[in-house]
């Protein structure tokens, strides 16, 4: 029975490499999986994917309709997932963040560990099953933690991380860390984006204390070059608060270099946020000096305060 | 930073063995945790303990007192674990059952595989660590997948769990076929048992739509046998319907050597379990043959009947 393997909406680098490899693993074991993707590539992604000379994945917004069974990689939450979870079985998860929301009627296959990146696990289940992975594969799993982890900047990053991605490097050839700067520079080309774009771009949503909260992040080599823009950026994410009834809208813009965050809130409640982060919000801006992670920084205190 | 790990409350073999097993894998690999339990062992449990010349953990109810973090194993679900999950951080859960009413504000490592047994699973982590299982270990261990199988007669028997099995008697040197079938009957020891304990032993709570489901399995030889104390068993259920505010309660008594169960319902919606096992409940009761398995042959109809 064909299983369709995926990570989440507004997929990064690791939604849509650990989905791709994945099911290479899952179908050298004898299942029958396709990978596909719950939205084209992003700017950094499609440098990525350019790289190695590996197509996009098949971008689908339902599942029920081709299978009965999925399996979800770098995500677990029904609101980052295919819009008719609840119609198809989940028989297998991997991932590396909280888990939210989810539910399932049986027994699965769920395995997540508290490191920096999908890929750094699914390198783990290569081992453990003594299935080789191609040189290709390498090089796009090691682009994935490399992402996921701001070459090592974040502090998600574990040590696991760094192995995982020296060892994949010598298997992919790559110089991980000329290649890394590149493609996270390549990620980071803002210019060409509409405001639309940059409010969507890597943006999810989270149910807390009853309030819609989405939580969008702009990786950037300059924030001051992306609060030029900071009018026009208002004004689209009010207006998606409105059409896709969002309580709060967190934008981060964070310098991946330096490794600080300008935050821009958007909606209600506005104190709620200054509770988080024990800050004082101006214009509706605060600046969060040495965070980078939303999952790690910025989630737990907001859901904690609320 | 010492933490406690714990199987599901009224716990069976494998909640306590599982628990044991790996805190002592936890312990190898550098944390500082105890095992503990939350409830006495059944009769099953006290034979294997007694065997293999084993103590019984100590018995919790709260866990913030003592620890900020917690492991759980053979559950997630928070009616099923301490009292104050809430207030503490699960770091870690091994287990094999369906995943509902948990979640985490932060990452965490979380191993499920759709097998018979918690042990099965953990045994798979000592060999991925590369830690040798000590033979009164072994012992404990086989017994927890013996118990959970049913000695291979429950369907949810995996070929892992019977090549498990046979791996751990060679470390242990058992026989385990001729170990088994004395471990289950010794658990089958109901005579000695009043009706609220054997309403108790080996009930778990579920929240399914809207309504609060208790089902208890009992295991015996001779179903007739337990039927004789119906009565006084009603008498009890409905009491404990009463003063626990549990809506529904399915009492199982399954004969473990032919594998039939014979239900006795207390409680509304009776008309959901009709339409869960296509049957008409007579005299609140029914016979389901074949029914051995509560996760996987009880709770998933009764969970889409609702």
């Amino acid at each position: 029975m064909k299983e369709l393997v995926f990570g989440h909406k507004n997929p990064d680098t690791d939604a849509i490499v650990a989905a791709k490899a994945f099911s290479y693993l899952e179908n050298q074991l004898g299942a029958d999986t396709q990978a596909v993707a719950l939205g084209e590539p992003n700017e950094e992604t499609k440098f990525v994917l350019d790289h190695f000379k590996e197509p996009a994945p098949r971008v689908i917004e339902k599942a029920a309709s081709e299978v009965e069974a999925v399996m979800l990689v770098d995500h677990n939450e029904a609101q980052q997932s295919v819009a008719d979870l609840k119609d198809v079985t989940v028989t297998h998860v991997v991932d590396h963040h909280r888990i939210a929301n989810f539910e399932t009627s049986l027994p699965l296959y769920y395995h997540a560990e508290p490191v920096g990146c999908t890929s750094t696990i699914i390198l783990k289940l290569f081992k453990q099953n003594s299935i080789e992975v191609p040189a290709k594969l390498a090089g796009l799993m090691l682009s994935a933690i490399i992402s996921d982890t701001l070459l090592f900047k974040s502090p998600t990053t574990t040590d696991d991380d760094k192995a995982t991605v020296k060892e994949l490097a010598k298997i992919a050839k790559v110089d991980y860390e000329k290649y890394g700067l590149e493609m996270l520079k390549a990620g980071t080309n803002l210019g060409s984006k509409s405001e639309k774009e940059l409010v969507d771009a890597d943006a999810k949503s989270f149910e807390m204390g009853g309030k819609t909260v989405r939580i969008d992040q702009i990786n950037t080599v300059d924030i001051d070059e992306v609060f030029e823009r900071e009018d026009a950026l208002r004004e689209v994410i009010a207006a998606e608060n409105k059409a896709e009834g969002y309580d709060l809208f967190l934008l981060m813009v964070t310098n991946i270099l330096n490794s600080d965050t300008r935050l821009l809130v958007v909606g209600e409640p506005q104190e709620v946020v200054e509770k988080a982060f024990d800050v004082k919000l101006a214009d509706n801006k605060a600046e969060l000096p040495g965070v980078v992670s939303r999952k790690k920084q910025v989630v737990p205190p907001l859901e904690k305060a609320f």
